[in-house]
Order: C-alpha cells, then structure tokens, then sequence
C-alpha cells in the first residue's frame, strides 16, 4: 500500500519472499479463494485477509519472564513493541531487580505477583527468558496465570499442557545456515 | 548414535523432524546418493555429510558487535558456544564498557581492535547487536575486517556488500506464530 501498488500476482510474492508461487497460491487458497486468476492479490483485501489469518486483529500484550541481559533486551526490543504486541510487563525473582527499569521504561515486577498482573494487564503471550534450571518452574506459573501461548528462550525443552501452545527459539540454526553459506563460498575460493 | 539407532528411514525423520518425507529424499539427494533403498541412511554416514554439507567440520569463532543487554546475553548465549562454534569477542565502542566481562568471561574490547583482533582470533562470523542507527557503520567495520557472514539482530534493513553473506534476525515472526494458533483456540473456545 505505501508504494501504492493496488494489486500483487503470486509470482511478484514468490520473487519478494524467495518463495514457491505455486505454494504461495495452495496456502493462501486453504483459508478461502481470494485471488483473482490472471490478476493475482488485492493488496489491501490480502492485508486484511493476513490480519484475521494470523489473529492479529486485536492488540497482544506480552510478558517477560526474567529480567536478566536476554529480558531486559527483549523488553525494549522493537519487533516486540509495534503493531499488535506490546510487552507490558517483565517479571523477575530476584529481590535486587525487581523495581528496576528496562531503558524504554518497563518495570521489573515481582514473580509473585504475575497471576494478578497477567489478569489486570491482559497478558496473553509470556516469553521465558530465564536459565535452563528455571524454565519449568516459569513455565508452570505462566500457564497457572492463565497465559496460554509461550516462546522459550531457554535451552531446555518444555513439555506444555494440553492448551497451550509452546514455540522455542534456537538461535544457533542462525549461524548453522551463515555456515553453509561459508562453507560454500570457501569451497569456490 | 546415542540413541543407539544405526540406520534411518526419511519416513521416521518426517516424523520427528514434521516434514515432508520425500521432500526429505530429495533434499538429501541433492547433495549425493547416500541413502540405500528399502533402508534409509546409515546414522553415521548421515552425520558425516550433514556436519560437510552445513560446513561444521571446522569450528567457527563468533564476534558480537554491541555489548548492550542484547550483545551481553548473545555472547553467553549456549547455542553460540556449543558444538561448532564459540563466542571469541565482544566489541563495543563505549569507553564505559570496554574491559567489563560476561558472566561466561567474555571480554568487552573496543571496536577499534576489531581489524587485529579478526586477524588473530580467526573471527568468521559476527553478530550485530547494536541500535538501528549504528547497524550501517558495524556492518562496515565488519566486512573492512575481513568477516563474511554476518547475522543481524539490529531493526534495520541493511544491504551486504557482494561475497558478504548477511541473515536478518526477527523474534516478532515467533510472536505472530504463536498469535495465529491463539486465534484458532480463541474461534473454538
């Protein structure tokens, strides 16, 4: 919409996000038939179609699990902190950081005090950023909180209960695939 | 292997990996024959290739640029000090915060070292960890070091130079995946 394109074929998509059109077409199609054959994608129907596909249509506030480096930075950073989310609490049980502020303002509250907290501020998505040996524990007072959606941080699986919904983030796939990539270019040089 | 499994088939891989079997063969493929049909790949031989093709077999010493919350926690991150790679240097350009260490003992060393320091500690890859307004300048200073794989956590786009190989960090893709399942629960609550 910025570049005041009005329409986008699949194959402008697939070029864009180096991905397969015709996948593009099969993915979009399971969630009802909104392209036009020969045309391809109204931008601003396929925004709104993304919008309700993805849940974004109402704001999600977040909490921080861990007020250590990791969720001190994750607290202020940006992609958690537009369009649809919002990180309006992190959480810590340490004594000495609790009272503290993140630079973009966010108080550290005490873990204790989630299960009042999560139900006065919302908070719908909780992201453990604490030490392996902590994980369990945060996750068990995460979902007693009523919060069902949760993105591990730690390096330790979590098995979730039925309901709630567990993604990890393992930054080393990162560099496995800048390894490749190296790896590839030393072999041409 | 500790497992004690000698051979697997791409069918028990889709299984635990949630991908598409053939997909799996044909991927594998690719890069040689080395699965026996009616079997599926030796465990070992498997390992052996996967290690080559993602160029593992040497290990690769990790730079963080930035040693704000972000870079702090990256460079104690387990993923980065595991199995292939190891964070050996932390730069920042804070006077402030040079000489401090991580609680893993990496060191916080000024960004003026980054060309000597590249050199002598083998640096293959780095980390950009810094606020968007300076990602453009470490990105410089990096590939004038002579790195060639770059990972970027800074919100800003930025534009490799040819040979340079960069991959864009973005945790709010986590976020929107967890958002789309708690809209599919929330439609069947």
């Amino acid at each position: 919409m910025r570049a005041g394109v009005k329409t986008i074929s699949s194959h402008r998509m697939s070029q864009a996000l180096h991905l397969n059109s015709a996948q593009i077409r099969k993915d979009l199609a399971c969630f009802g038939a909104f392209g036009v054959r020969g045309v391809g994608y109204f931008v601003s129907d396929l925004r709104q179609h993304l919008t309700r596909i993805l849940g974004l249509t109402r704001d999600r506030r977040v909490a921080i699990i861990g007020a250590g480096n990791l969720g001190m930075a994750l607290a202020d950073y940006g992609g958690f902190n537009q369009e649809g989310f919002q990180v309006a609490a992190l959480f810590d049980s340490d004594p000495q950081k609790v009272g503290r502020r993140t630079r973009r303002g966010v108080e550290v509250t005490d873990i204790e005090r989630l299960p009042d907290v999560a139900r006065r501020e919302d908070l719908s998505i909780a992201v453990l950023a604490v030490p392996a040996e902590a994980a369990e524990r945060a996750l068990d007072l995460v979902v007693r909180a009523g919060i069902r959606a949760v993105l591990n941080f730690a390096p330790v699986p979590l098995a979730p209960p039925q309901g709630v919904t567990l993604r990890v983030v393992d930054l080393k796939i990162q560099l496995e695939n800048l390894t490749f990539h190296l790896g590839r270019a030393e072999a041409e040089a």
